[in-house]
């Protein structure tokens, strides 16, 4: 495929963790060209000046988000702030762009509880309803047909694909579940706030919004939609010191004795990016680090009717810009897997 | 109070991260005097040499157990692994010195239950009965008594303090209790494994033993006797890339309406090392680093009937060489916060 | 000691890593009571509340600073960034308050190069004469009789302390000295800056400032009054991914054969606070962590001329907060080692 | 190019970090085909069970080391402790096999100095003349002619690519260099050793081997033969709690004013793997993590006579796996970057 046909891509909002972690993937994208970088802060300066990771690899320059610029492209990343994609979307929509937005404003269909949420008003509640939630193995084949994707949160990505299989299935009780998850620091972003420093994240562990977390309405509202009835779910999150990564330990009372592996493999059998561990194992983060993947394995502490799904995946890649381009391949019939085939980086 | 009348103190298996913690806080313990210090891999060696930060500190020399040095022990703490020190308690018992053990052969009552999990036979399953846990927030008044103190495990330590509130009060549904539990890579201990390298620990998450820890029964006993009926525990711990750190999230449902808050500080108003944080808080594990210490806060999510307790500890301290002094203040009258009262090390 | 007679202490700018260093060591320490601390930020809210590993432990409440609150106390330790020491020191000293300022402002005694390497034009040049230098392995004895000390910063205490004896002997080719320092990132402070975040400063390594950093006058200062001529030193700063910590590399050519071992060990032999090691050792930063020590070990590569020393300190005790205290018991009349004498922790 | 025409390729030592590393970045190489992987510890078991970063990337089940299935392939990698090649590389040879040696064996030309430093007999000091040092950016020409390959140590590449521009141009003094390298705890392999756990290398950082490192006699080979004279060096390694990344800093005494950034421009204009960077930057190793790359800048403190050179690569990829797979690529004819274009993951 010739650079005339590879696929124009524009990133709203570059200098965030997300908005490199494109860049690195996209780099390894054979069809596709990012054409436009937007950040108000460091228009004018080139991208490698501020990630001197991609020196030699990018030789792009951020620049002022231009409506004109970013309606050239094929398909708009936004990697930016809550608040940001709902006012710039409906006009790139309309010139026939389409868009994957990474952060929150698309995620929860009803308005309400956004607004509640996020404290703000929806400046494009008349989306919602359009908006596909980007978790393709839940909704691969309307993400094809989508021009407006909401890509998942980190969290509400490992949470629902550990705990989908059980209850689409309607084999566990689902008034009391529990989703204890621990994230590296990275999902804090890149802005300077103390709490993120070395100094006082590194070598220290705590939960965070233990009373109430802005991805649990948007957990329940997948998690809803698979089981077509109300979910009890208590989801507390923890600051972990690790640059990327999340662990998601998650909790159900069995009702009925099934064979949780075989469900669990036929339910991600087709999925590449999915990957259903022995028994017996446990997945650890950093066997996903740099991929899009999500590693599952599940346990059944003394045969008792507790079920603990372990569910592990790279917050910047699987649980965003991964799976931000996943979804992009699929709306533009790319093939799937394009620019994710690196394997994980370990040690 | 003059040397002569200091109380004289033994540790065997000196070489590992509990023994050298011992020193460490014996160290600033003006009532004390470590005589007899024993490895059998490093007989002969300088402790300093063995730990060069306590160069100037100790000039003590690791010399091979020997049950007439430790027998001229007023007190002898085992830092030694688990099967140790059931062979050597009995003889010091009799010769008088009283016995604080930090593995785990005198922790479960139940010698059946004992010999299922550690794969081996007691040696002394007569000692058994007269062993005092030594979780002084429960058994204070007899610990003061006592000849023989098991002392308690890391974890059980945290997920004990974190739930007794609720079990003694009668207030939760003790068939369903959830303990999600996080460590610091010293809870392995230093010995050389590959699992505990910087390599594969750091900057990685990852569950172990889902199915069945050893700390499982000795958290199930802790529980049962604060209620009088058996308990449901679910008790899944991480390895988490810090040194130092336990992080215990617990949940349970609660049966009925109670000021969680005003419970916990009630049940530990009087405790010198046990922290109720302030409502809405949560506990960071830097906060009690270095020092013996327990801070605990609680949530009830959306006000719904799910409560979940945060408690976080050293585990090398509350969780292990800490508590261990703080039972031998107790056992030989001294008070019980002396050697103990340094200032957590934060950042 | 009644606590009427205890040293009235006080601090400004008690927000930083080495204000809270100050308090958790000060908490150890029974001749002194800090009366008063203060935080422009902060001010109305508890010391516990902005660090939580110091509840029960004070029970103090941020205050503006005010010049009647400090001017009660004997002793003000001035914990704040360049610039502030000097507005406020000159009426504290009328006052009778003796100063421990542990910034930059009273370092050096050339008032034009600190404002060439500082970029501000310099409040209370007068005092610069009177100001001592507070190193004690060199002033102990003006320091017993100072009203103002200048505190020395992080990375000259490692590096004068490593060169001193190799310089005082003159033994070494003082124009081409090297010093390669590693610092923790708590070097850096506790404002939020993006540098310092976790997810940039941890499993990462880089110089920085390599063609000049503030420290360089400041160590320069002290080795050309050690050997009464200029000395030329090339000194590169790095930032390592550690919270505590400064490994100072110290390169000179001897120009004469010297037992070097015997030359630290005279040097240093009634030093309380600095160790040399035996020949041949590497020390290591936490072998210091947390205590108010610089270990020393030198080596000779090759049996050649070059000459490399090994300092390790923790920043924030010797290089910052310990040391200002070391500085306070010696002006104030106290045993220099008094609140000091805890055991670096390790791991 | 069909699987039939790919090169066939075997690593020996596959379970150690540069026998995964190489797997890793084999994975995204297209014109080459893993065939065999030996460990004798690990024989019959899949390499995705040892690595589960791997599953679903290589299907492939480790053997015993066997001369037969290796002498099929076109390259054999030794991923190897020090003096196991030498005993395996001459059949292989013989068979037509090329072969990359990761390890020591090969990389001095002196026999006498081999045996000196690394404590055993060579096995086959006839081979030690035909060996090509896999430095590339010297000898580049040679490699592709190569049937054996010394792949060179991290230190020693970091170290030469910054100072062979000053050493080739003549315009430092070769007496007295130094270079003070930091390395990630990666560099010790994968080992269960002690020093390399979490809780001993984390948070921490020591010098180690100050008075000689294995990798001095490699550099100074390098460094000699760039200038055709005896080279004076000190090599001081040290330990840093990272997992990835060689800092080296270098430090030399100008003989003659030149223009060092051009100099070192114009030396690695052409190099794909050598990024200069502008003037004053100072690199860091996470700029080049998991590519390979050296990227390189320096300074001239106070416009002196000291020159400070800056180098840092990825221990695991430019220092070991990268560059025996750009040796791979040279010494087959393939295109030298291929499999090596990813981009480097920040954060």
């Amino acid at each position: 495929m010739g650079s005339a046909e590879k696929l124009k891509v524009g990133i709203v909002g570059g200098t965030g963790y997300t908005g490199v972690e494109l860049l690195r993937l996209l780099a390894g994208h054979d069809e596709v060209e990012v054409t436009t970088i937007t950040s108000r802060a460091q228009q004018g300066v080139r991208v490698s000046d501020v990630y001197p990771s991609l020196r030699g690899i990018f030789d792009i320059v951020f620049t002022e988000p231009s409506r004109e610029l970013l309606s050239e492209c094929d398909v708009v990343f936004f990697a930016t702030p809550n608040g940001t994609a709902m006012q710039l979307a409906p006009e790139l929509l309309q010139s026939g762009t389409r868009v994957v937005d990474l952060s929150a404003d698309f995620r929860l269909s009803d308005v309400a509880v956004w607004e509640q949420w996020y404290g703000q008003t929806h400046a494009c509640p008349e989306l919602l309803p359009e908006a596909v939630y980007g978790l393709p193995e839940v909704n691969r084949e309307v993400i094809g047909d989508a021009r407006l994707v909401a890509n998942p949160g980190c969290y509400p990505t490992a949470v629902q694909l550990g705990f989908l299989p059980l209850l689409e299935a309607g084999v566990v009780d689902t008034e009391h579940l529990i989703a204890d998850a621990k994230s590296g620091v990275s999902g804090a972003g890149r802005k300077a706030s103390v709490g993120s420093l070395l100094c006082e994240a590194g070598d220290n562990m705590k939960a965070y919004n233990a009373s109430g977390h802005r991805h649990l309405p948007e957990i329940k509202q997948g998690l809803e939609r698979a089981t077509n009835c109300p979910v009890g779910l208590t989801f507390v999150p923890h600051l972990t010191p690790m640059i990327r990564g999340i662990h998601a330990t998650l909790y159900a009372q069995l009702t009925e004795d099934v064979d949780v592996q075989t469900l669990f493999e036929e339910r991600f059998c087709c999925e590449p990016f999915v990957d259903v561990l022995p028994p017996g194992e446990h997945p650890e983060t950093r066997s996903v680090r740099g991929a899009n993947l999500c590693r599952l394995s599940w346990h059944r502490p003394q045969e008792g009717d507790t079920v603990v799904v372990l569910a592990v995946e790279d917050n910047l890649v699987k649980g965003a810009a991964g799976q931000a381009i996943q979804n992009m391949n699929l709306m533009a019939g790319i093939e799937e897997t394009a620019g994710l085939r690196n394997a994980p980086m370990m040690p």
